[in-house]
């Protein structure tokens, strides 16, 4: 099968020097990828410079971003080709689109105006004690999958921290159906660390369970090969 | 010579899934720290998980941080006692305070009210189609060493975008000033790439001129090691 694995999590600039980072070391999405090669699978990762890669392999295809546009705008042509798409790729929710000092902004009449502005130096001046950022939401990746292609089988992720099982099921079954997902792997930052990695494989109805990481990257893997 | 390296480039928490980061490889610092090690010096890096780090060593200490506030702390003791400190680390300069959603701050009476708000979720959601965040300056930790420090030689660094080099020597020069370093290395963003790496080590009257990473450890090597 040819698989679209996305891992790592994205920066926004917000100058030259400065970003926001999603936190994620794409130790998960490169054990998911290595599964998928080791059964002969073909297998195209998008990830970032930074994120954890498995070593070399003829079946491999390596692809590199940084921010939420440049991920659309591989994906794209990328999620038509594919058989299946494995998104656990960290996706920053929101970028950056104008920074200044708080005196600015407490002097303005309308703060909305700051939605328009953009910083013109190439690195934003660190004189002022305060400073306000202003953000907005970027593209929502995975709600673009299935109409860019909907006869692929697709897999979202839902992290959350420190929830009620009860309230991750129900944010991620939520997020399978406003994106079509055939399955939403969903976790809790707090039951992650270096050893366990604790997870559901949620469909509307049906929950799989897994402990580690490898037993993630198993589940996910079976799967998609019995997907009819 | 017990030396003291400080490099890449901290994160400052947004939430538990998001940061802001200082890009920063961390090659740099991990070239000096191998330039001392080949001579027989002892090394202390204070570095990050990501950054790039020298091989093991027997004279090789690696000390790893995360944000500016485990900086500080990290770094007072070691700078008490250490005879050279190479601060090459890209440091946060602003660390955030609170961030809501922009109809809540367009509502506000009196936008300093966030400055004292903390974020209680662990994941801040992501409904809102614009999202304000606050940030305030962090301690200037190179201000400090002076004062935890006055015997140690301080060699410090200031990285500027596409400036001219009157304005790159002027600025960095007041940083010698302000912080009483012995050296400044100032470097353009614009004139770093994967081969080249244009940077002057400064003090108040001279501007030593190097082309590379290879040549800026050897001369920073030279000036440490021939300080009296």
């Amino acid at each position: 099968m040819k698989i679209l694995i996305t891992s790592g999590g994205t920066t926004e600039e917000i100058d030259r020097v400065r970003g926001i980072t999603n936190h994620a070391t794409g130790a998960l999405g490169s054990l998911i990828a290595q599964t998928f090669l080791d059964k002969g699978h073909d297998v195209t990762l998008v990830t970032t410079k930074q994120a954890i890669k498995p070593s070399q392999h003829p079946n491999l295809t390596v692809k590199i971003v940084s921010n939420v546009n440049h991920l659309k705008e591989l994906l794209e042509p990328l999620v038509k080709t594919q058989e299946a798409i494995i998104h656990s790729m960290a996706v920053s929710d929101y970028s950056p689109i104008y920074m200044t000092d708080l005196e600015s902004v407490c002097e303005a009449d309308d703060l909305t105006s700051f939605l328009n502005q953009k910083n013109t130096e190439t690195k934003i001046s660190s004189d002022s004690d305060y400073q306000v950022l202003f953000l907005k939401k970027t593209p929502k990746i995975i709600s673009h999958i299935k109409i860019w292609n909907p006869d692929i089988l697709l897999i979202g992720f839902k992290l959350l921290v420190n929830v009620p099982k009860e309230e991750l099921f129900c944010i991620a079954r939520e997020s399978l159906r406003r994106n079509q997902a055939d399955y939403i792997l969903a976790n809790d930052l707090a039951e992650i660390d270096t050893k366990r990695h604790h997870a559901y494989l949620l469909t509307e109805n049906t929950a799989f369970e897994a402990h580690n990481k490898k037993e993630i990257a198993q589940l996910i893997y079976e799967k998609v090969v019995t997907h009819d």
